[in-house]
């Protein structure tokens, strides 16, 4: 069989993911045969993993980061319910999030044995008074978002951070995908700004890095502790990540992708992406469709589904919300020309 | 920071984990952009992960295979207590296993909240009797090991299977290392020869993948849908993998490496890796030591810890069993001449 072509990205708006940096392909390909997993053995992708973890502890505002490189946001959010299920003091634990939250977290209560409970949203962000009422003594986690996966909206994070706190419980924040655009917007979301105790940040998404290159941080290092277990066979001798083998390749890639693009190159993407959501807001907004007001770099209008489905078949690559809006994430790969094609695509139609 | 360069496997005697197979290599190359976790976007990995799938059923004896990609072994093996656990009816379940079981069991227990039970090993395999003294009621899954990370041992997995089934628990068969070998072997290990429920096998180990090619595979669909979790967002529709972005790297280079090598391919390579053991343990012996006997190429002698320390500070990676004995694994990239090296070397000391 003849391996096909790969999806190249020129269609594609439906997707957090994106074309690694030049420098981050680079880093990819050469590490692609060692394993962090496995750090006495491959010693130098080790290494690299430390300076990835201080270069997230910059863009995240932690001086002092522990935390290590996942395969990508949902392990992260995994492993944040994790922490706090297991310092936790409760046979019954439960989770609560915005209605908003991405689906990992359902991932995570299934895997974990915990109670998912989500409170309703107000204009796409969290409702921290909603989510006060669903907390209580078995509350191990309140989680907020850093820029949600169908709006790219972003939750008040020191409120539930507040509210975390008032019941013993811990703050994580996914900020999955938005986690290397905040840094450029007002928002308070990160170790700095708000009192987050756990913290999802994928550099293979906004971060330009080659998947696989998720991240997990944690306020201090007692947190990662709850997810130690021994590991006889290997030259090292306990693992916290939730895989075991894991690809040095995505762990090069964070780290050439942050050294190349932070906090500058970071930010002119920011401004990019900002400016075309807007101008695809705007284009919308004209042809007289309901847009969401894009907070961070991602449209959502109210399409209707046959208009949608006809832009799929012309070889787009959309996705919808669960309200059926349709949804263009504007990823580094998404450039004025391609929305420019794509709004005469709809034109057409 | 320049990037330094990637541990080379000159002296790699430790590691599971291999040089690709050049197509291997130049497939994750190509695919490094992909995401298999969003398979309406990026359909053409989508439609070579079923390839994948179809050629492990292809090595494991199953006809019409169902499974996925993984991230490794560590995310198969979790997977498949998940099913069991989430397919029982028992609000205390546990899982039967040899101590010889990799560590990712003890970690799949932690996660999933499920209680471990290792039954003593003889000779270095399970034994059935003592694991039937573990079952119960609530046991959801068996556990056998194909090629134990240890020694490289093979355990009874008909008679495990049948174990398994006496109380309605899932068989597992953990081949993660030993899955590329075994066909090559006598063992009842796989779908055909035994009744297995579920099964691990890794194309980044003896397969000759890229890291991350790990591989999850159920005898029936139903036990594959125990994992699902509704997906919204994405243009498909529900999720059973543990993470949820996914390295499209690793499905391609998995189905380049088993185009380029099964079964030839891999035959002649264990034909290879079993002589190189054979030989060690056999240089090993005459010069005094203790050597257990390689059923796979994997090879465990009792050197003294400082013995191996001082392996250790000439460059060489080797790690250790439980028991304290050197342990080396004849991975593709263990060459007789590397082999030879390093009795030179053991020599001298």
């Amino acid at each position: 069989m003849q391996l096909a072509e790969p999806q190249d990205f020129e269609r594609v708006l439906s997707s957090m993911c994106t074309e690694p940096h030049p420098a981050a392909r680079e880093a990819a390909e050469r590490f692609l045969a060692t394993n962090p997993g496995d750090p006495g053995t491959y010693q130098s992708v080790a290494i690299l993993e430390e300076r990835a973890v201080d270069l997230l502890g910059e863009v995240t505002g932690h001086p002092d980061p522990e935390g290590y490189v996942a395969s990508g946001g949902t392990e992260a959010n995994i492993q944040a319910v994790r922490i706090a299920r297991n310092r936790a003091d409760t046979d019954d634990p439960n989770v609560v999030a915005p209605a908003s939250a991405h689906f990992s977290f359902t991932k995570a209560a299934d895997v974990l044995g915990v109670e998912y409970r989500t409170a309703p949203t107000t204009d796409h962000r969290a409702d921290p008074e909603a989510m006060a009422e669903l907390v209580d003594e078995d509350t191990v986690c309140v989680v907020g978002v850093g820029g949600s996966t169908e709006y790219g909206y972003v939750d008040p994070i020191p409120e539930i951070a507040d509210l975390a706190h008032s019941v013993d419980a811990l703050c994580h924040v996914d900020a999955a995908w938005g986690g290397f655009v905040l840094p450029f917007t007002d928002h308070a979301w990160n170790f700095q700004n708000a009192d987050v105790d756990t913290l999802t940040i994928d550099p293979h998404k906004m971060g330009q890095a080659a998947i696989p290159a998720g991240g997990l941080l944690v306020r201090d290092r007692s947190l990662l502790d709850e997810l130690a277990i021994r590991t006889p066979y290997l030259e090292s001798t306990s693992q916290v990540t939730l895989t075991g083998t894991r690809s040095g390749a995505g762990v090069a890639s964070a780290v050439a992708a942050m050294e190349a693009l932070w906090p500058e190159g970071y930010r002119e993407q920011y401004d990019r992406s900002m400016d075309n959501a807007e101008w695809l807001a705007d284009q919308l907004a004209a042809r007289g469709h309901d847009v969401v007001e894009p907070d961070l770099p991602l449209v959502a209008a109210d399409l209707s589904v046959p208009m949608t489905e006809e832009l799929r078949s012309r070889g787009w690559r959309v996705s919808k919300t669960g309200a059926d809006e349709m949804r263009v994430v504007c990823m580094p790969h998404v450039t004025r020309s391609m929305l420019r094609s794509f709004v005469a695509d709809l034109d057409w139609y």
